[in-house]
C-alpha cells in the first residue's frame, strides 16, 4: 500500500450569486494549473456590501491535491 | 417551570448541490429515527472534487434534540 | 492619506431558504438606518427545526461600516 | 412564515457573589433600555482578587434582541 | 494493566437556578441509562431570557463515561 | 450520484504504549458493534503519569461512520 | 460594594503607521462620543497594501467602558 | 508613570459544591505563598461524577499577580 | 460584474526593530515575485532572544494576491 | 544582523504505521524540490478506516524554509 | 471529602526519535524536582529539520500536579 | 544528539509606549532571575485607557528557556 502525499493551497473565490459558486469558481481556476484536485474545505466566508447588498461573496477555502511522486 | 435536558448527535449529510441540502439530507435521515429534532449548528463545510468541480459538499453539523423524561 | 475607523456590529439574520437569504435580511435591515456598510464575515451558522426540516437558518454576521469623522 | 432579524450586544456584568448574579446584573441593566431580550451566551468569565479572595466575578456575554421590522 | 476505552457523549442541561443545576440534571438523566459516567467538562453556557431575567440557563457538557469491554 | 449521511461519534481510546495503540484500541472496540467505520480525527492527547512516567496514553478521537439508508 | 456593568464594542481603526496608532486613532473617535472608556483589546491584525508596501494598517478592537447605571 | 510585569500560573481548584468554591479554594491556597494576586481567568470547567451526580467540580484557572521589581 | 479569485500564501518576516518592519520586509520580499499583493493578516507574533533581549521579531502574516484570469 | 523571510507551506503526509512516518514521508517529498526546510508544526492528525483498523494516518503539517534573497 | 489544589505547568521535550520519547524526556526532568506529577495534555507538536529529516520532535505539555496543602 | 528540555512561563509587560517595549519589559524583568530565555511568543494584547487615550499597553506572552539537566 503506498503512502501519498498531499499539499494544501489557500484560496479565496468570489462571486454576487452565493457561497456555492464562490467555491467553484476558486476550484474552476485551480483546475486549470493543478489537474488532481481533491478535496476542500471551507475557512472562512465574508463579503462586502454595496447599498445594503451582497455585492461579492468572498469564500476561503483551503484546497488539498496529490503531490507526483 | 419543567428542566429540560437535550442530546447533541454530530452528523455529516453530503449534497450534490448545496450546503443547504446536505444539511436538509442529514436532518431527514435523522428524523427517521429521533422524531423531536429541536436545532442544529453547522460545524464544518468540506468537499471533494472531481475534475476541478465539487463533487459532493459535506456539511458536518450538530444536531439537538429533547430526551424523554 | 486620511486614517478611517469602522464600527463593527453583530446580527442574526433568519431565512425559511438559504444562508445567502439570511444574511441577505440581516444587511437588508441593518441599511435601514446604517447607510454606509462595507463588509461582513460569518460567524455562525444554525437553524431550529421542525419536523425534521430545517425551519428557518439562522446566520450570525458581523458587519463593518465607517464612522463618520 | 416572517423572517427576523436579531442584534447582539456583549456586556460584562460583575458580581461579588456569583457567576449567575453577574449575568443577572448585566440583563437587568440592558433591559431598561432593551425590552426584547431573548438570549444570552456566556463568552468570559475573570475576576480580580483582594487579598487572596475573588472580589467582583467579571462575566462577558453576548446578549441577542429581535430589531423592530 | 488494562487499555480502556471510552465513549464522549455531548448534553445540554436545562435550570432556572443555577449553571451547577443544569448540570446536574443532565447527568441525571443521563445516568437512568448509563451506570458508570466518569466526568464531565463545560461546553458551552447560554440560557434564554423572559422581561429580562434568565429563564433557563442552558449548560452543554460532554460527559464520558466507560464502554464495557 | 446518491448522497451519503454520516455520523460521528467521539471515543476515548488508551495504551500504556503509544497514541498510535490507544487510536487501535478505540477503533477495534468500535468496530465490534459498528461495522463501517470510515475515518477518524484526533481532538486531544492527554495521559496520565505515576511515578514520572506516562501511565496511560489518553487520545480522543471523532470516528465517521456511514449511517445506513 | 457596588457592582457594575461594562458595555463592549468592536472597532477597527487605521494608521498608514503602526498597529500603536490604528488603535490610538480608533480610541480617538470613539471618545467623542463616549466618555468613560475603560480597556481594550486587540481582535484581529490586518492591511491593505499597495505596490508591495502597507498602505494601512487595519487593527480590530474591542473597547469597554462602564454603562452608567 | 512606571511600567509592570505581572506573572500568570494556571491552577486547577476543585469543590464538591461550586464553580466559585472551587475558584476561591484555588486562589486561597496560591495567596499562602503569592501575597500580591491581581485577578484570574477561568479557563477550563469540568469535574468527575460518581453515581451520576458530580463528585467535585474542577475549574482550571489563570491567576495573574505583580511581579517584584 | 467580474468575480475573482485570489490566493493566499503564509510568510514569516524577521526584524530586530519591530512588528511592523518585519511585516514590511515579508512583503518586500513577496513583491519581488509577486506583483499583485492585495491585503495580509497576522497570524502569529514570536521572537527569538539573546541576553533577555529580543533579538528578533518573527511574524508570520497571510498574503491574499490576486490570481490572473 | 540579517533580517530572513521564510514561506510556510501545508502538507499532508500519510503512513499505514505512525504519525511520525506520516511526517516523515511529507517532508521527504517536499526536500526534493526544496533544500532549505527549517522547522515544521503538526496541524491535524486524521486517518481512514478499513475493517475497524487504521488504514492510512493522515498527517497536516505546516513547514518553514527560508526563502532566498 | 477534601478539595485540591493542582498547579499546571508549560514543559517543551524534544526527541530525535518520537512524539512518545519527547514527551516522556518532559517528564522525567519535571519528575526531578516534583514528585507528584498527575496528568498532562498535549499543546502543540513541532519539530525541527535537517536536510528534509526531522532533527527534534518538540512536544508542549500542559502537566498538573498536587500542591500539597 | 542530546535532547532537551524547555519550560514555558507566562507574563504580562506593560509599556506607556507601544507592544514591543510591553514585551521587551516583560524580558528584561524575566531575565534577571532566568539566564537562559530562549524564545517567546504573544499571546494577547490588551490596554486600560484613560480620557479616550492608551494609558498602558498590556501584552501577554509565553516565554521559553532551558531547563538545565
Amino acid at each position: 500500500m503506498k503512502n501519498h502525499v498531499y499539499k494544501l493551497i489557500e484560496l479565496t473565490g468570489t462571486s454576487t450569486t452565493s457561497i456555492e459558486e464562490a467555491v467553484a469558481i476558486a476550484l474552476q481556476r485551480a483546475h486549470r494549473t493543478i489537474k488532481n484536485l481533491c478535496w476542500f474545505q471551507v475557512v472562512e466566508t465574508r463579503g462586502d456590501i454595496t447599498k445594503g447588498k451582497v455585492n461579492h461573496w468572498q469564500v476561503t477555502i483551503k484546497v488539498g491535491f496529490t503531490v507526483e511522486s
